[in-house]
């Protein structure tokens, strides 16, 4: 059952006679660089393992959708678990990679992969009983596969169905970074005795995907918490989202936050991660994304300040992010960030915008 | 003077109505990450600098080319050398950045950015006395813009003019690389308790780019020399290849390499690395990209063997190496390598296929 070439989905930028930005998406999965890396991650990897293999009640006879399979590790784990059935999707070439590895491997007559775009395959059945995916990009939202994920939530999940991770969160701290700050940002001020200040400004409008240090973290860690939204799933996205209830839509928010020191230091930038749970094992499981964690291939988003903010031990750093796909590209995020100080030795209120891509 | 959208040029895979795998290759350089990359390789960048810097009298009241100018860095260093004018041409949305860096630091009067390609671009001068470019990609040959340095100097570059760097040498060696090779190539037999070896297979052929210790190298190290090949220019490549002399054409060329060990160990790979320089300057200059030098950017180029290959000290491996545009998309490589060694503990001949993309 392959998908032959499609229509560009509403929102997708195209780029020619069949090709689409989506497309472009998903050849970056069709290399296997990509799927070392994430099969590499343990945390990952080794968390979906557990919970599959420890928890065999969620899959034994069940029928269970993959979606997004990659080389197809979650659906042979599932297959192990003793699933009646897996349906495993993916849309980039690495699909044929997955269909050899599942015959390799003895697994034909219960793993089915399926080469298509979730939005257009069909299911040789009408329900399944549990949603399998590691949908999860940078800064939680990046690459927006959620939907997807969602998509396949509300036109096959049976009702007593579960999705896994059916939570997750998204946090924010404040971090001291001068000397990296130094070399990635404030470099281009002199390149070789040159002035390259204007690719500063790109530069700082460019969330940063790297490992966070847990000594730099300066504030407390901040759970999320939405304040005025006019999107249901936003609400529970952002006091820890549930994946099996929520609804489906354009991932458009606005989050206050208010970020308490800890010491007496330097914030140079504001850091997003995130954390995922599986609620419906026998015991709670999950992991974290966040600089005190063992480190992921997801690392932190790194949002660097215009101004090198002087806080006081008890002081707030208060604002607000407001997170909206790219109109051009949907799975681009643009991120405006407003945050204030009114502390003894720093007084500051500043609006930033950055673009994720 | 900005070209606008053109037609595909010859071997140019046309994706879309007016984008074509060249336009994906320029893009890559709009983003400032790969600027930052090669701005912050100091090997590579003040190698330029001290050759453009210490030899004023090639720049002094000369007419300049800069062939793939990015941010402007070395129009900026020949600006600064004294040139008369430097031409910078750039294709990618760098050339915007590049503008407004030369403006800033002053030099607006003396660079002239010309956002476009090459092959397509006009120049306001009939020629050039100088052509510098920074045009080496990964494997020497990697994005194969040589050929748009040599349509340059063809086209524009005066008769006593001079090509910088105006050499160029590409060098093979063998390493012991048991564990790394475990970590990347055999990984896939064993994931999580699955056989993905199929995937394997991809990995093997694709040549990885990653820096080597000199403690693995197991042979000398050899320049390599063409042996019969139908291509005047290629003769100059591999003993060598003269920029200034060579003459353009499709990088099809066959080397042959013997290699000599210079201790008992195993060999897991050949590793291919090259050396540049300018030799009209005061004092010969360059840098190598070798595992014995100071690493750079371009890392070096690892060719996983098949075989595990037990050497003597003074056995050969011997073989040759085919290197060819691939013809769907010509920024990329296949290579094709021969070994074979008839030593006392290992006699083993085979053929393998490399594709680096």
């Amino acid at each position: 059952m392959e998908v032959e070439e499609s229509p560009a989905a509403p929102g997708e930028e195209v780029i020619g006679n069949d090709k689409t930005s989506a497309d472009y998406y998903f050849d970056s999965y069709s290399h296997f660089g990509i799927h070392e890396e994430m099969l590499k991650d343990v945390v990952r990897t080794r968390s979906y393992q557990n919970v599959i293999t420890q928890n065999n009640f969620l899959f034994k006879d069940k029928i269970v959708l993959d979606v997004g399979a990659g080389t197809g590790i979650l659906s042979l784990f599932c297959a192990k678990a003793g699933a009646k059935h897996v349906y495993a999707i993916e849309c980039s070439q690495m699909a044929d990679m997955a269909k050899e590895i599942v015959k390799t491997n003895g697994f034909s007559e219960v793993i089915t992969v399926i080469k298509g775009k979730v939005e257009e395959i069909e299911l040789p059945v009408p329900k399944v009983d549990v949603i399998i995916s590691e949908w999860m990009g940078y800064f939680l939202l990046f690459e927006n596969m959620l939907d997807t994920v969602l998509f396949a939530r509300d036109k096959w999940l049976a009702d007593d169905g579960v999705v896994l991770p059916d939570k997750a969160s998204l946090h924010l701290t404040a971090i001291e970074d001068a000397e990296y700050k130094e070399d990635k940002i404030e470099f281009w001020n002199n390149v070789y005795g040159f002035d390259m200040s204007c690719i500063k400004k790109q530069a700082m409008m460019e969330p940063l995907v790297d490992t966070v240090d847990q000594n730099q973290i300066v504030t407390n860690c901040q759970l999320l918490k939405i304040g005025l939204n006019p999107f249901v799933y936003l609400i529970c996205v952002f006091q820890t989202m549930d994946i099996s209830k929520m609804s489906s839509g354009d991932a458009s928010f606005t989050v206050p936050f208010k970020l308490v020191a800890e010491r007496n230091d330097f914030i140079h930038a504001l850091v997003a991660y995130f954390n995922v749970s599986f609620t419906k094992c026998h015991k709670l499981m999950g992991f974290s994304t966040g600089p005190r964690s063992k480190s992921t291939h997801w690392k932190q988003t790194v949002l660097y300040l215009e101004d090198v903010v002087t806080i006081c031990e008890g002081e707030t750093l208060s604002g607000s992010m407001t997170v909206a796909n790219n109109k051009k590209n949907p799975r681009d995020i643009d991120i405006t960030l407003k945050y204030a100080i009114n502390g003894n030795r720093c007084k500051v209120s500043r609006t930033q915008h950055y673009k994720m891509r």
